[in-house]
């Protein structure tokens, strides 16, 4: 057992519009990104199950070329491998779980959030 | 893709004390519970990794035996076949992530969260 609280978690900026905490387990990733008005996070994908869980806020992805906005209270899943792409409404908050594990991000792999 | 809210997802009475909402996708269960204060989750285990995001209240955990209490804001990670337990000591309202899908679940095979 281990217990995490976000208040304690490091919070990274990644850009000044994005910032982001992360928690490894052994088969989950859950991140807890803050996305600032007018953040863009481009195109990208990877092998990993992704379900985003927006806590406040509004945010457009585009998911295989098809475009969705998201409010908060809204969860949306990501298959493996799927093409995506978010841009925010609003000042937001998404929790992202990951299923396997992000290693990208583990090893420090996340150029594509850093623009 | 697939988006869902949680306001359109059925929620279930298990128990006069305890409701719960869940989705599942290709890797992970993600469920919403809500547990009125006093409500008892008997001890239990599974092969899913589980972590537990407390949204609101405080409950408290045995964890193998180890006691722990979880506040709002705080998440725990459970291993796979650890058997755990867990008391509301007020009104509560909690994030579950699987990994895998919960099957059990899915066929219905809950008991124990229904005495």
């Amino acid at each position: 057992m281990v217990v995490y609280e976000w208040s304690r978690v490091a919070e990274e900026a990644l850009n000044p519009l994005v910032s982001r905490q992360m928690i490894h387990t052994e088969r989950m990733t859950v991140a807890r990104l803050r996305l600032r008005k007018g953040a863009l996070v481009p195109e990208h994908s990877h092998m990993h199950e992704q379900v985003t869980m927006l806590i406040e806020g509004q945010v457009r992805f585009t998911v295989g070329g098809e475009v969705r906005i998201l409010s908060a209270g809204e969860l949306m899943q990501i298959p493996p491998h799927a093409p995506h792409s978010v841009e925010a409404l609003a000042d937001s908050m998404a929790i992202d779980l990951f299923s396997p594990v992000r290693d990208d991000w583990v090893r420090g792999d996340d150029a594509y959030l850093r623009r």
